[in-house]
């Protein structure tokens, strides 16, 4: 019997199986009459920009599913259908970073320059966002026009994605909007930008793609979104605190939320906290690029005791979410959530 | 009795009521928690991008449906459905647009500024294009969810996108590939960009849209497909045609084909009949900005008769058609099929 470890890779390594499998199937997708070059273009560019991340949200989908299935053992058709799902989130998130990096102006991702930075590229990238997007329905009508529950996936998706780009949408408005002005940053803008562009897409699609393959109705299940959507939220306040106090060796990046003037959970806090005096600290350093600002912020965060004020949330969080697991009445979705919570709770990247 | 011409206006004001209708739903959509600020921002970005060009493509989706109806009174729920499915065609034409001209750095769009070019908007438009796409089916599933033919919708608007996408591929990596190589332009390559790029989107789609409403199955016509995307192809050479030889006061623009590298019919036919020295004419000048160079080109296609080539091109497509339209069994599939075709033959704009 395989250690859990490396069951672990036995699983990603079916994973990326199917990927190729994916992969070979679109670059020959009757719809459309590829040339060799077209051909080449979109196989490199799927390389570049799908398979390379670190795969959590698809694997997920698989594990949820062997989850709710009780530890029945997966036929073969099961295994590659919920791989199959999980890679049409990845597809997803790709379509999203794809896009993302242009208009944030990003230089790299997943530690490789971003995909319209490459000189050959540019500019296409905008197309081949629209392309990724649209090899979800592609996928989806390949492998699951015959099931009873298709126009339930189609629409999940399609209500997913809508989501996420109404999130996108609020973020982008408000850090650009015209003059940075701090005092549109609540707590409830933060909560509304972080459920709509990330807890929707990585935390309760995953699971809701388990789901339908189970057979459930996701009408019967608002408890079980509600839940995951809570915990898509800690998860990116978690992501915003590292961003300032996580080491950049473990989360793999120097963080640059203060200089970008981010709507961060940070600042939000902050300017919670503050008096009148720290608030102008916040009005005048926030979102400026030189070092001597972020200093005087990160200065603040400090006499602020963020870092105290983060583990109080953190273990309130977990608490909370431990509770609202528990009420479940289904011992099968409780260790689905607990494994999802057990994974994130107290990370350090 | 309405005369045709006041029939008309008034399909069109039935069609701009349907419009306001859809806006104000996506609107209140209550899969988004929207603020003031963002549903403001989405219901100007709509009013500038979606409503404002000739809205031939959505107009068609009701026009195909009463000739398919042959003369039956439609209910006003039909037409209610019928224009629905027409801004369905106009939403996705106006995501189209607006990313494309984000692509090819556009300046004006239906005689106002491009969208993303408005100092607020900048990059921004580029989530806007992915929003004005999400809401397509956010609108199918509000009004079609219950028809027994809603699944096929969901498939004929993925799948005519995915091809739009892959058009607009071809075209981006072949006018944009490295240095500029006028031996890649042939006539089957411009065939298959129009063909993927144009006419699936703007002649199949409205009457795809018209035949599931009419309770057909997509799959027994594909005679029709074949129909309308040659009735595509041709539509598109005019537009190369009109782009060079066109009067500017009556298209509405002064045609940049020869500037911008485009692979035109006209280019390609000149490339085919060219002998050596003229074809060394059109690798030297092709794709200059410069006005000397441009005349080069003109004189060129005016030596090589690409205006007698191009009447003798328009009405053999017009024969062909014909003939195919006629020998179609059903008489209210040639009707509709012969208004479209009689909507374009020489048109002068």
């Amino acid at each position: 019997m395989a250690s859990p470890d490396g069951a672990k890779a036995d699983l990603k390594s079916t994973f990326l199986n199917v990927y190729s499998v994916l992969k070979s199937e679109l670059l020959q997708d009757p719809a459309f009459e590829f040339t060799d070059v077209s051909r080449q273009w979109v196989q490199r560019m799927l390389d570049y920009n799908v398979p390379g991340g670190k795969l959590n949200r698809g694997l997920s989908v698989i594990e949820s599913y062997k989850l709710l299935k009780e530890g029945k053992e997966l036929t073969e058709e099961e295994i590659f259908l919920s791989c199959t799902l999980g890679w049409c989130i990845e597809w997803l998130q790709a379509y999203f970073l794809v896009l993302d990096d242009i208009m944030d102006g990003s230089h790299t991702r997943r530690g490789q320059p971003c995909w319209f930075r490459l000189p050959e590229v540019g500019i296409i990238a905008a197309n081949d966002g629209i392309l990724l997007c649209n090899h979800i329905p592609r996928i989806l009508k390949k492998h699951f026009r015959e099931e009873p529950y298709y126009v339930d996936l189609l629409d999940l998706f399609n209500e997913v994605e809508f989501q996420t780009a109404c999130g996108q949408m609020i973020d982008l408005i408000t850090t650009l909007e015209g003059e940075k002005d701090l005092s549109k940053y609540t707590l409830s803008l933060h909560r509304r930008i972080v459920q709509f562009k990330t807890a929707y897409y990585s935390f309760y699609l995953p699971v809701a793609c388990a789901l339908l393959m189970a057979g459930e109705n996701l009408d019967n299940h608002i408890d079980i979104k509600n839940i995951l959507v809570e915990m898509g939220t800690y998860f990116q306040v978690q992501d915003d605190y590292l961003d300032c106090f996580g080491a950049p060796e473990t989360i793999g990046k120097i963080g640059t939320d203060i200089e970008d003037f981010k709507c961060s959970w940070l600042v939000v806090k902050a300017l919670e906290l503050s008096n009148e005096e720290q608030k102008k600290v916040l009005y005048e350093h926030y979102g400026k690029p030189e070092p001597e600002h972020v200093v005087k912020v990160k200065a603040l965060y400090n006499e602020l005791n963020l870092q105290g004020v983060f583990a109080e949330y953190e273990s309130q969080s977990y608490e909370k979410l431990t509770t609202s697991i528990e009420a479940h009445p289904s011992k099968a979705v409780q260790a689905m959530l607990k494994s999802f919570l057990g994974k994130i709770y107290k990370r350090q990247k």
